[in-house]
């Protein structure tokens, strides 16, 4: 007999290879990660686990990477059910022809709960574990990712006319309260005022989100300098640029998590370093849309804190966050003109632990530490594609596809077994999904 | 009875969809294809198909997507087994201590031909069935794409300094002619020249290049304009840009298959729609190793025939169509500063019969019509990640992955069923890509 009993706790995976992502751009080979109680409560060697712990339920991973959970931190999923309905077409002829009218179609409880949940499948099979959200109806969302059991960050929308969420200004505040108190101390789900755009959101309503994201400690997630034409606009009414206008207005701090920021100065990324601003990075969204190219690694070396999205599914056209990464490490070379630039470790951490910062979960998640939530992607480098291996971090970003993620855990549940969702029932997503387009294809 | 016997043929491939690329941007519902001797002898009406023809084999696809197969119009094959060996480097810096020590140690006929044996795996697994091959040995290469039944264009290398292939410019085209004759009237194999580049090939051989490529009606399959490096190296030296040279040397022509092109004046743009040269688009290596920002949509709206390559796994890395065509569309939009730009059909046009102008095939391959060649890839569009689904094409081009692709025929022969490849043994190119592996990181 041993001199000591093996601990017991709920589970032990076993991977060929860990990357826990802090520390930077290590891989730990044929190592254990062990869960109790929906935390990560030790990582070290495979035989020294298995002498040290007695667990319920042991996992082996002998040709797979465990890397921490994705997190998505520009998403509209209720949109999911919108994917490819309009495309290659100019912004303005977009929303306004296409998105908007079909919005108006749907636009409801039912519709923003089937959207969720048919994002929260895709999200799973692609490795991703939580998602930054902002759509209306955050009642609704922020239910439907806790019934499913996936972590989300719930945006309370705010914007400057009327909406089937809230009507007056007044309304929208008084909502945005009550959606955060009924989420209040939940293990999964947060929440974030989530402010539409500096064009379409009052000094008067930013006023109101300053003190009470500071009052409830949450973030303030907004789409800005999107496009060089949203900055123009708005120096044309205000005199500022978007930015300064949100200097101004002391929201410019570590609470704001600025969406796309295609259109930066140097000052400007200096500015967000030094306040503590999360940058999220779409890259595919901004090509598609034309948008502008976002200095990626600009703010990376300037030690701004940049996270990835995908943004909705009627712009990207899909929650691929292994495809956004990827998209994000090639396009900043390009854009840097430098091929060392944004390397594949540094994109790996942006999608993980630079978004758990953005949305103030850091402590939490975002990597694979003693201490945090156990939420991991299990990925399956055996393949043909991702063969030979010869550095498993840059193969994960390079060749990797999503449909390699094999199993994912969310707060120590298994969520993806083998490809298969677990608790989800996925014939019963599609046949809902194809009732919807029937709906919004019809007159 | 019928006043007509059903008519005998091989095959029948009934599809939800077919989309056939020509005419442009068509997209036929249950429709199916027919086959006799390697090529299409119908497409019409799965109903009026099973009244007028009796298969040997009828295949139903009664989710899927028929789309001709893939063009890779630029690879580097072989290269397959350097795979992420080194990412995130300046180009000389992974070439002068990377690439090159690594080939200096494994250069053979063996690294070629198990290289070119993952890489088919992987293209057929992705829905390519055509490669614009450019590496040393290509009666290997040639060899080798013939006995896995693939189709390729052989580039016969040029370059002005001595290989493991030859060691003189005599040897060059000596060896040039040999692989030429070797393939001549095989009905998957053909042949282009292949000079580097022209900051490594003479006037001199370039002059022999443009008369034999003439004699033999031949591509000529050349990198050119990667970098702004380049041209101005070229300016330096000859006091030309690169394509002046070409021009000069009388070698812009139909024939041309200019790799990358990356810096290009309006004025050569239009030079190339005038003389018919084919421009291979290689988005993703164009980032990765920050080259430039080929002006694919000024190409496209010039009437250049635009293509797309993935360009060699040691640079992109990956031998992806699927998400080559979507890079290449996303970018291009970017670039232009127009969400309409380079829409979904075009890219997958890009991708399927602008390759095969460029290679000299467009009378037998890159679409699907009487008479050609009868390479499909069927896609299954059912899938959680291609939900709901509003636009064909679109679907194809901006949410599908390459390993929806089921199902692969070349020349009416299957080549992949049901994800299994036919004919060629997984488990064994999996052992043999781990030895090169070993033998590559090894001192």
């Amino acid at each position: 007999m041993n001199d000591t009993q093996p601990q017991s706790v709920d589970l032990l995976i076993e991977a060929r290879w860990v990357v826990p992502v802090e520390p930077h751009a290590v891989v730990l080979e044929n190592h254990t990660v062990v869960v109790r109680d929906e935390r990560i409560v030790a990582l070290l060697p495979i035989a020294e686990a298995r002498a040290a712990y007695a667990p319920r339920e042991r996992v082996e991973l002998g040709e797979h990477a465990l890397i921490p959970g994705l997190v998505n931190c520009h998403t509209h999923n209720p949109m999911t059910l919108l994917r490819g309905l309009a495309d290659d077409l100019p912004l303005m002829v977009w929303l306004q022809q296409h998105i908007w009218p079909a919005e108006a179609k749907v636009m409801g409880t039912e519709f923003v709960r089937d959207g969720v949940e048919l994002a929260v499948a895709e999200m799973l099979r692609g490795g991703t574990t939580c998602a930054n959200e902002n759509y209306f109806f955050p009642d609704v969302i922020g239910a439907t990712y806790r019934k499913l059991g996936f972590r989300a960050v719930v945006g309370l929308p705010v914007i400057e006319f009327p909406t089937a969420w809230a009507k007056s200004q007044d309304e929208y505040f008084e909502r945005a309260g009550e959606v955060h108190d009924s989420f209040r101390g939940d293990h999964l789900i947060s929440t974030a005022f989530a402010p539409h755009a500096p064009y379409t959101v009052s000094d008067e309503s930013f006023e109101r989100i300053r003190v009470l994201s500071d009052q409830l400690d949450i973030p303030v997630h907004l789409h800005t300098h999107e496009t060089a034409h949203e900055v123009e606009d708005e120096k044309a009414r205000s005199g500022l640029r978007p930015f300064q206008r949100l200097q101004k207005l002391g929201l410019v701090n570590d609470r704001l998590i600025a969406v796309h920021m295609t259109q930066l100065t140097d000052g400007e990324i200096a500015a967000c370093a030094a306040a503590g601003v999360s940058v999220v990075h779409c890259p595919e969204s901004n090509l598609k849309l034309a948008s502008g190219f976002c200095p990626a690694e600009k703010l990376r070396a300037a030690g701004v804190n940049v996270a990835i999205g995908t943004d909705g599914c009627a712009s990207n056209n899909d929650l691929d966050m292994f495809g956004e990464m990827r998209t994000a490490a090639l396009l900043a070379k390009a854009v840097a003109g430098d091929a060392a630039a944004f390397d594949a470790a540094f994109a790996l951490r942006a999608a993980t632990l630079n978004g758990a910062k953005a949305i103030g979960l850091e402590a939490r998640i975002g990597s694979i530490e003693v201490g945090k939530q156990a939420d991991f992607a299990a990925v399956r480098l055996s393949d043909l594609e991702t063969q030979p291996l010869f550095h498993v971090i840059s193969q994960l970003v390079y060749a990797t596809g999503r449909h390699q993620v094999s199993d994912v855990w969310i707060a120590g549940k298994r969520k993806l077994a083998a490809r298969e969702l677990v608790g989800m029932d996925a014939a019963a997503i599609l046949e809902r999904t194809r009732t919807w387009r029937e709906r919004i294809v019809s007159a």
